[in-house]
């Protein structure tokens, strides 16, 4: 449960003379920033020779900060290694897949992985938890910045005498591997582990378990990166550690946060876009349990860097975003960044000041924020998210899969997020879990978009449908082996004979050629597609067009007291939305979800569960406005109004929080 | 002539346990399959240490196979060399054009030229002709897999070497290089041909010759591997040796299957590109005179890799494609593949059966074709193809000067098939032959887009038009030398001066500003012209539009008994088709052609012939069914029932085999 | 002023045998061709072994040309380095930012700071100049061709070094390189200035000022070697040296043409793009001042390569081009190139006469433009250009600051000529001047596009505005320091001061989402754009709507007895259009100009001035015609008729001079 709400913003204090920063602290006091972020690009400040480190800069200004009422969250500065670590030393820098070996410039060019950087990665993070970790105005630590942002996968050397151990420790002998990705299908059995090859230049794709686990691999690295970095920290300081991550990146999320005492994420999503901010709301607050997220970077107006940008944000939209956040989950709402950069790489990028002082264009939608931060933080810091009845799996080894394997340029974010849309518009509340997150307490399941499904994971969902849930598996879900082959057995492996529905074969639908009729709409169908017998488990959605017409795309079989239900292909279009809508608006009757609400679209409600009972906090994300219907009586927390049952308008980014009489 | 046709796959039983292959070998008899290719990628399953070769396995599959009336086309593994090959050799590895060694994974990684390449496929193939030459079962041999699909022409260092010899030869000394490229242009004289770089990084455009003369020698030396291994095959084997080319590859054809026994393709056109399939056909049946060809490859449903896919053909076109192939020439008609692939970088390929074993969404295609082949073969057997009265000649270099010069990304296989269509349009039986193919029996001769056009060719077609033969050159055809140069003489050099018309001048027309009118149709103009005074010879078109309005595009000259026709121009558009359609039509019956038929788009006419006379296999391609005019009665030898004089329907995809009562 | 009007191409002798340059020579006679460029890519022909120079073929030929009457244009032919110094020699190569090292081919292979290189060049230019510059027929010199038009920033060794230096003498210590760059900001800090890295491989982008630094460090060093090369030529010849640069390439041309004694262009525009070239000619005769310019290059049909092809002018617009150059301040009119080249790269572009010795399509035209010459030019050496009263600056400088950050692939090129296509369409005569040009006798100054303004630059349009002139500042100008960092003080630092108008923030605007309102115009905004205080200055643009609705975009301050606007944001669209014109319009006639025309859009008026006073030389562009109202009686020069004040009807491509008789 959050105690307070912050508002922060990023800040880099080394980059300004002492004028500047009076000027600095001033402002954010006025404007109500209670949270600052320092110090993640300062290594060179920090020690600019090597060795030669003093952090005295940064323990004088959260001693100033904390003065006046602004706590820090402290960074250690690994994504920039200074240039005695860089220079003249390609052997310590990243190289990418093309085999291009970074200089110096830019961040994230040195290989993390590399022993020499990790020595001086541990020493200046030493430095900095032992100097500042028990400061009082330090409230949290976020280790390096965004890992994997503008990188992938390294392949120095370094890294393939890593490679060739995780592959030890993964397989023990070379022919377990050679058995586990079939490597002689094009005669790529190897004989030892030192054989084994990045996935570098090749005249044609590699082979997929190569590149799949060559992903997890480099996934595995970063964590233990954390990991170590995270263990230093823990040693001077009780402050929680975090990182300000993305599902965009080529890290394992929830791996990643394992180690890690908050989970954060960085957001620069376009107000068209919203429900990939709700999206990310609604998973961050499953990494870590019972403790609440933070947003650690969004724009007050707009992201920018040399070669692009975006638009700002209407008026209003950043205040939406904020309160939304809040109310699902979140302890922080910070900026990138509080001063526009003078210099560098990301010059244009929107600020809450410009660098010469002035309030910038999103100025007057920070102060939005603050005023709505003050009004909702008693209801939100006495209340938790309610878990919601519906869960969505997402999974970053999902992405890798998907990575190696894309068939037309296929994307698992935009997947994984439109599928979610639908989830949203059906006005259904909403858990997005990590795969090994529990069921408990669920009552919907859907698993949309993982090629490998573990054998845990299906024994687990396999039990919750037993114990009465309903659970959705697909599309494009469960078709490939941990190894990233094709199952042997049957197109779907162990999720097949779990469900007890027979595939008949796979093959790529689309959209022109094929379609299908469920719920009583009919859509197109697209994508990678299994297609089920029809006399296996009970049809739901049959094919009506293309060279599968008759048979099944959506079979359901009822398992113990619930239900399993195989989702085979894609719906498309606006009628294949329409159609998931039917779906998840029909297993969500029979799931007996209490949790939906009739709600237009645009606009969300957070139910909220306090002493007092229910809360909803009610936000119009869209700048229309709306109107939701309430279940029941309640109170206007905002007004102290009494409202009734039944309709509720929402004004253009409006929000309102709702306490129900009956708890 | 044929003597069985065959129905096949291929087959990777190493890949699989025993089981499998049994299951396997039923389901080929159950199916139909009566040969497979097998072999292809094994090397690390025959050799799977350097030196320790072993190739009982194969041996036994192919003695099971043809206990089981399943006959075997084998393949040698020099596509994928094992890791002991490649590991930690970089100077055995192909190098593309921007320099990047390729790492071992995906295929064709080594450079085919390293003598230890060529020092240890030796040794492989040797052990294999050696061990399964004489094996009843084997009806033939497949060297290595589509050369050159992945990979064009190598930049190693051996290939340097090699290409400073093959320069030395071809050119004898130094300056007979530089006067023939004319290197003076940009300064580019050499001093020795070991100072002849390949055409790798440079700040722009090399020169044409040293492009152009890479991409021969490139092509040369895959041929001539191909060579080295047919030689070693010989000698312990009498099966028939091929390859699975394609006109995509970066290989000469003509040359590559002059020390080959069969001529053989692989196919993944879709169905509305059916025209590219028919090209093929009849292209692929002249590269080996009075031997059927083989299709190697094609999918039963739909071509996939991990970062694409096709889409499944429509139920009854793989029968019309197989029914058509067989007709105009095959005596094969194999899959890619039998058994999908559980591992690599193929795994979502269409397949016959699944790699769970299940039959796929194409395998009642297969079983359509199957019982098509059954119903034809007596028909085929008995028969050849008719030679056709209209050749076209296709030329592998020309594409090699294509790729050199594409003007805007103009692409030779497109052209080439574009022109086809026109003359597959107006229903004419039509040979499409390779630049050395003699001209005996033909009337008339199209020789579109072959920049450079030899003396030899050049005096044969001359020869061919004086005894009463029209030769239609053009367009772009002639412009360019041996060298690929601009002549000096006047702008289509020896053609030119054999045709007796003039030409003004070239220059790029372009369909919005330039248009011609020809045999009353008026049509844009496009692409790279050729320009003739409308005094030289008899002008059949004329420009309309244009900087070069009132001068001739299309001109043709009487050439002894014959004449010679010069198309200057492209023409395109709808417009440019009905123009192409009329000129074939027009010069068709000029020159007496009597294979024309009236016959409806999307269907085709196959004739052959055989002791009791002609027959005509027809075929709808397209689905959607159509008629053919059959000038005199016949018997419908499908059905044993009589057929009248005139039109004949066609269903969709059906297929009809007509013989006429008159021989 | 021009003393002849030279009509030339650009000639290759070295390239063909002695019959062909004679017949060469006989059809310049007879086509009017007067002077000729030679020699630029001879280097292998003058020095073919290395040591071994010899140059007495040109010298043959200039005078066997001057014997003809056709004069020489003599190059240097340093852009194609012979093989002895390349090959084996990759130290001496030029190197892309990807570290790719340039094989010997194509052209500006070699690094031009290179030692070995720069020595080899001083000896071959010494050797020309000593034997050919002081014969009769050679009446100028070009230096090298076109620099850097197909390269940019080399990233070799050699250049690391010289960067390092130039860093030395700009900065003197480290330190005040990273503080006035800012590389604190990702730890970028150097120790010293050998650790400075070139703007090659990295994860993300460079800091904007290495990578702005780095292009103006090249532009300087190619601006050195041509120093370097007119310093040797000049103690041999007294003939004018220049250079055929254009806007497009990475140099700063108003450095380059300092120690040159011509300005020169070439141009390719097609005739869509026409005021492309009229840019060209408006700005070119700027860099040296009362000296006519050359255009040095331009086809007389169409460019080509092997790799692209434009399309053939239109007939009658060549000529129209040669007359608007001569009228605009051009001496030389010059082909590329006199007959086609037989091998290379260029095989396919445009010439007089055809690799065979045939008259081109182009031909035609190019006698029409000789026809012209000899009219005009009487009238074009009699007077010289008018001065406008309007000038536009222009600056290669600020074309780097957009590289370096092009905010959305924004081409400074394509943004300067749009701005200056709405001066040329209000009918206004205008001078394209570089920065440092004097302002002496403006009355309007408008200066877009140019995010670093010096304080010089800034100092001298004060003082303009103060003497009463209007300085129209603006869009994207003087937002950027003159490292390429923010201003600290105020948005638009030294500008912003000195006209008085507040800048309130920065932002990027879009056109669907922003507008504002001037001159009764409203239209789309778009770009990075500057938002001025409504309250400070007089506005003049209000925006309309966006989240800076209301505020202002253009705004005035009195200046003196002048005055500065500032323009914020970049209208946009037709409407964008029509308010950018009508501000011209509005400023022009606040500012008094009088060389205002009333001409219809693709017609132009070039006013010169000689003794007898004011002519104007009107010239159809477009191929429509048009008409312009002539403000009083005159003579049209060519019919020597009488020429009535009022409306002048201009026919397709024609050309009329008219004498004003009010001089």
């Amino acid at each position: 449960m959050a105690k307070k709400l912050y508002h922060g913003a990023c800040y880099y204090p080394e980059l300004w003379d002492e004028e500047t920063i009076q000027q600095d602290i001033t402002i954010m006091r006025e404007t109500g920033i209670n949270v600052v972020r320092i110090g993640e690009f300062a290594w060179s400040v920090m020690e600019p020779e090597e060795g030669n480190i003093n952090v005295n800069f940064f323990k004088e200004i959260i001693g100033r900060l904390y003065e006046n009422g602004i706590e820090t969250i402290m960074c250690t500065p690994t994504p920039t290694p200074p240039i005695w670590l860089s220079h003249d030393r390609p052997e310590r820098m990243y190289v990418n897949e093309s085999g291009a070996i970074m200089g110096h410039g830019s961040r994230q060019h040195a290989c993390t992985n590399h022993p020499y950087f990790r020595k001086k990665a541990a020493l200046i993070t030493t430095s900095l938890a032992k100097e500042l970790g028990r400061l009082p105005g330090v409230i949290g630590w976020q280790l390096d910045n965004e890992f994997k942002c503008h990188v992938g996968e390294c392949m120095c050397e370094t890294c393939l005498g890593l490679w060739h151990e995780w592959l030890k420790n993964r397989y023990g002998m070379i022919d377990r591997l050679n058995e586990a990705w079939g490597t002689d299908v094009w005669s790529e059995t190897y004989q030892s582990f030192e054989q084994v090859p990045q996935p570098g230049p090749a005249p044609f794709l590699h082979h997929a378990s190569l590149r799949t686990m060559y992903q997890l691999f480099s996934m595995e690295k970063i964590a233990a990166f954390a990991d170590e970095q995270a263990r230093i920290i823990r040693i001077y300081s009780d402050a929680p550690i975090s990182h300000n991550s993305t599902v965009m990146f080529s890290v394992d999320n929830e791996r990643l946060f394992q180690s890690l005492d908050v989970a954060s994420f960085d957001t620069y999503a376009t107000q068209e876009n919203a429900s990939a901010f709700l999206f990310n709301c609604d998973l961050w607050r499953h990494f870590k349990k019972d403790r609440p997220f933070w947003i650690l970077e969004t724009s007050p107006s707009y992201a920018a860097s040399l070669e692009s940008y975006a638009l700002p944000h209407a008026d209003g939209y950043l205040k939406a975003e904020a309160v939304s956040s809040y109310a699902l989950g979140g302890e922080a709402f910070c900026y990138w960044l509080w001063r526009q950069q003078r210099s560098g790489s990301e010059i244009p990028h929107g600020s809450v000041l410009s660098a010469w002082g002035e309030k910038t264009i999103g100025y007057k939608n920070v102060l939005d924020v603050e005023r709505a931060r003050k009004e909702i933080e008693p209801f939100i810091i006495s209340t938790v998210p309610a878990q919601a009845e519906a869960a969505m799996t997402y999974s970053d080894r999902a992405k890798a899969f998907f990575r190696t394997e894309p068939h037309r340029e296929l994307n698992h974010r935009s997947l994984v997020t439109s599928f979610y849309e639908r989830i949203l518009k059906a006005g259904i509340h909403r858990d997005v879990i990590p795969e090994h997150h529990p069921l408990d307490g669920y009552k919907l399941l859907f698993t949309p978009y993982v090629p490998y499904l573990s054998s845990d994971y299906i024994k687990k969902a396999s039990a919750f449908a037993e114990a009465g849930g309903i659970w959705i598996a697909g599309p494009m879900t469960g078709g490939r082996t941990k190894e990233h082959t094709i199952h042997t057995d049957c197109a779907l492996g162990e999720l097949e004979k779990t469900a007890g529905i027979k595939t008949l074969f796979t093959f790529p639908m689309d959209e022109d050629t094929d379609s299908g009729r469920a719920f009583g709409v009919c859509a197109p169908l697209g994508l990678w597609s299994a297609v089920f017998d029809a006399n296996s488990g009970e049809t739901v959605g049959t094919i009506e067009k293309g060279p599968a017409s008759g048979k099944a795309f959506l079979t359901e079989q009822k398992h113990g007291a619930g239900k399993i239900v195989l989702l085979g292909s894609t719906p498309s279009g606006k009628d294949g939305e329409a159609m998931l809508e039917a779906l998840i608006v029909h297993y969500a009757k029979e799931a007996g979800l209490t949790f939906r609400t009739n709600v237009t679209p645009g606009t969300i409600v957070a139910p909220r569960i306090g002493d007092s009972g229910l809360i909803w906090v009610i936000v119009n994300m869209d700048g229309k406005g709306g109107s939701v219907t309430l279940p029941e009586a309640g109170t206007d927390m905002l007004s102290a109004l009494a409202v009734e049952a039944g309709s509720l308008s929402i004004g253009e980014y409006e929000y309102r929080i709702i306490q129900f009489d009956r708890p």
